[in-house]
């Protein structure tokens, strides 16, 4: 039997990942696997922890922060807080209410959400609920002609971004969806090219891979903002950068995807010296915390994404938990920022608020 | 039902650490957790033991150390040793003696205690007990008039010093309190700004916050020695001495406050360097035994406050177990001395007595 | 009783160490610690995976990867990808079908095999099974004629290559075996020479273990390609070639023989630039999966060697088992090499795909 | 109920710690934790383990060793193999046989014991059963006259080289002896000094800690080979044989003095480079097997110090459970020798036996 979403925070809940417990009672195992498992022996994932925890912050008591706040401008959009929804799929896995509910919770606290090409609600739902433009995760699909399509379908919705995936080529850890759950916004699954050949990777799947070419046609078809998801290495954020891209988001798809890359934070600084001033720099990857917000806007990010963290608000308690994870996040970076004597985001950019040892 | 509290040292006891089972299971869960937890993730908490840790010592034997001792000499005053019974807030949430039981051990002992703005006995009654001049522990109140009664008070009460804690201006971690136990020598609670912008913190915590100009107006209202709490950077420690205060305790404020801040002794170098023959060096946060004190002589400090442990000793045997932790460390300071070739706390600090792998 | 072999791949199976529980479930335990355990404390073996997971892999996407393939030419011959099996005793201990399974397993899967000395089925019943050459592994006997006459016996049955196992002169963690296991191609168990002096090593076994002048001498009496398994030492690796060596296998021998030694791969690059161009590098010790395969490869090795994963899937499904973990491994590095940008071997090679923090 | 010592070894005995279970179970509890415990918090027993497993070894094979062996001569006097018991007190704690048992098979397998001042038995019994000189170990005593008559008492008994142990003056970690087991060669336990003074370090026990000129009396009293133990700083161990010392041992007492001292291996390269050629270098700490024994040599030690493994062989079977303890360590040393291509002590003290990553 399922265990009553909660209706309000649980007493026990200081910060997001106390959410954590409440969303494993509420969910199938296999559910609960998919969502928490990183790929292979879990390196990646174990990394991403690692690396903010090696980070060390420096308290600067008595400093004056009167009128701090925690407002960012992207893309001439103004939010009250850097925390972006990540793109996670088929969220009516983890709620019935699904994306609507994450995403009225993501609006509601000033802040985006970017839904996934892999929603399990309509686009058009969606974009209803927030009450406002959402940003749209792009998968590249079988060709360009299905994936314009796709965009087309996104943009006529009223999607006001696009953020291209790039890292994940290659599908990586499924699931056996319930019957009552698939991604709703796509055309018939796409057919694997015939793999005649002895490889199931470059004769199969790779064959339908996006090169750069594709990302330069992509540029072409919108006017929206596109930002390009999924680069770790300095040298393909300014590659992106000098085709079009407003701005990159650096991640490691949450260790998903190629297990034994690096903690995402790791590259921050080097992607954000590279293109900075050019585009936007996005992160993702191993947040939990308004800490971790805090240390990855030192490290040269303009805003963060967090997936999991609002997934366990979403299990455990509909939109009411999604939007209580941001709460606890804003807070908590605006803690952070007090105590480490920054008023603002610009002051955290531009400080040095990171202790090096 | 509670345990009956020890009379005399129980046979398993042979440093501070043994006295942890004890004091555990004389506490309700809630008083436990309240007293040991770290804020966030605890990464600051197990830092500050982790550096004690990975500092060596480095054994001198045959070394001529007679006539060795722990004499401190802290404005003015002369003490036996340099171990501080920190500021602690409501003491007799884990004694019914409460601050008295610890202040009149510390005396005993030939050392000094520090009693907290959050004392749940009257600052007259403790000095009494003591029947000699403790030092006061300052929390920022309401503003600037309500601030300086309770200063006031002190010192009419006949503190000899104050120590003013700047790293802690929003409140963290608190905890229900019993009936029978509150901070009875504040006014009225503070009422918290009204919070009509959309920042808790911001628009709420921090007006009320104390700014480097509220301590200079402190300097000037007091003749008293004026102790700098919660200081991790070296300018903080350099401004602060610049100002007029005639010490710095270098503090995390025992991992309870900013998660993620380095471990406390990592800084000790740098700010005794920094401030070293101008002020004071307290070292505060981690210190666990008596070799833990040496390593933070070692490292630059004059004196060295201790926190929980003499909770534990309190906890488990009222005054006779506070008194019990000191000793035990003081013991644990003079074997690592005689054991080192260092015969006084000058020689601790101007020599060599750290290995450097 | 025994388990019964699983008939095809269990549905946890995601990568060859999922086969390790199935193996265990289906082996003595006495078989089971056999192939498990290190030598000593087992520090090796540890190192073995640590100074893999410490290598960080960098993802390269949209980077153009058509025409991919994993094909590797040694010693004339081309195989499918660069996964040997290696060298592994007894391995009727583990299947009934034994070293012919592996055999016939990894020919299909368009691999190579290299046969043990200590084989428990005849050399010539596992090459008919085969359906090829395969190679074969020669520990060095009592004296130079009983080695000549068992490497003879090996060429005669159709092995192509000699791969002469250096590193264990001293035989190590033995087994007793049950009376239908044995090493059938060897002539009778070698007499230790008689230890009259007091040491068991000196005046025992080392005065039957091979010098350099005996490698030298192997090598005038046979053409097909020689390959020296067990260096890890650049200076001894140069030597071989001089020697007239072909390929050097870089390996500790999985941490079997001597405990303390550094982790294979913490070598290999040095022993690649040593002998690059001049002899063939084969890598072997701790190989898991095909990201560990592909960073052997950008780290300098033209192939890698795997031991107990293979045996893993034979202990678990016989040559099915076997088929699955190579196939397993292969997809991996393909799945690595399409998420890295690198399309071939060679590319991997001459790359910078490995992530230096 | 007492289980029965081993009549021989035990069929999981590979190497000397197989005996620790063996040992704890025939031990009384509060006997093992004595035998066992390092001081505090244990730090510097986990790093004498932590430093030897950093250490690499370099395998080499195809080295020509014949004529190896493991023969040092020290002051004259020629042993098989570098392998000395340390002095550990009251060995009738662990068998009835006690001191006797470890003097017999140390000689048995041709090395040397260094037997306490706190040994259980008799000077003269000690010696008589191992029918050879053995090394006395001496504590300081009252005052020198104690001291003298105890020194002439143990070379009248006819041992041949005094080792002064100088890091214990303050005595630790002591056990409640049973009746029957005490310091049978020493006067009327030591009355502590009057501690009228507040330390009980520095007013008593240091008062009769021994001092460099007490090691420059004690050198003129003797003319045996003079031994100091428990040295870590390259200067103390320079000035000690200024003073005429024979040998240094480089030294933690095990972990059992001062908690939190670097590991003892960590010094040993730079005492031997400090007194290398003017006075032999023993070492002490931490050795478990013959690896741990290549090791040290390799460092820069002519000869190695074994404690409490000698005590899990005596502890399971009394003087043939000691002598297969030092065989097993030898039978290591020689294979480590073998495997590495050093043929004898000399060897390994002057190549490069060490991987340094």
């Amino acid at each position: 039997m399922h265990r009553a979403y909660l209706k309000s925070p649980a007493a026990d809940i200081q910060t997001a990942i106390d959410y954590l417990p409440h969303a494993e009672e509420r969910l199938r195992k296999e559910v609960w696997q998919y969502l928490q498992s990183g790929s292979g022996q879990g390196l990646t994932s174990a990394r991403n922890r690692k690396v903010f925890e090696d980070v060390s912050l420096m308290p600067r008591p008595l400093a004056d922060v009167r009128g701090g706040n925690t407002r960012v401008e992207l893309f001439g959009q103004s939010f009250s807080h850097p925390v972006i929804l990540a793109p996670l799929a088929y969220q009516r896995l983890f709620h019935p209410d699904g994306e609507t509910a994450s995403a009225m919770a993501g609006v509601a606290q000033g802040g985006q959400m970017v839904v996934s090409s892999l929603a399990s609600q309509l686009l058009e739902t969606i974009i209803e609920a927030a009450g406002q433009p959402l940003w749209f995760q792009l998968y590249w699909q079988a060709d360009r002609e299905t994936t314009l399509r796709l965009v087309k379908k996104a943009l006529s919705a009223g999607y006001s971004a696009v953020m291209f995936t790039v890292d994940a080529p290659v599908k990586q850890a499924a699931i056996a969806l319930p019957k009552d759950v698939s991604a709703v916004n796509l055309e018939a699954p796409i057919a694997l090219a015939d793999a005649t050949g002895a490889s199931v990777v470059f004769d199969g799947w790779m064959k339908q891979a996006p090169g750069w070419d594709d990302l330069m046609w992509l540029r072409d078809q919108i006017t929206v903002p596109l930002i390009i998801k999924g680069i770790l290495h300095p040298a393909d954020a300014e590659h992106a950068v000098s085709l079009g891209c407003d701005a990159v988001v650096v991640s490691n798809h949450g260790g998903r995807v190629l297990d034994g890359v690096p903690g995402s934070l790791q590259l921050l600084p080097d992607i954000s010296r590279a293109i900075s001033g050019k585009a936007k720099v996005l992160f993702d990857s191993g947040v939990r915390n308004g800490q971790d917000v805090f240390k990855a806007l030192a490290l040269g990010a303009d805003a963060v994404m967090v997936g999991r963290p609002y997934i366990w608000g979403l299990a455990s308690g509909g939109a009411l938990g999604v939007a209580h994870v941001i709460r606890l996040m804003r807070d908590e970076l605006e803690m952070t920022m007090a105590l480490s004597g920054a008023k603002d985001l610009t002051a955290i950019r531009s400080g040095t608020y990171v202790y090096q040892a």
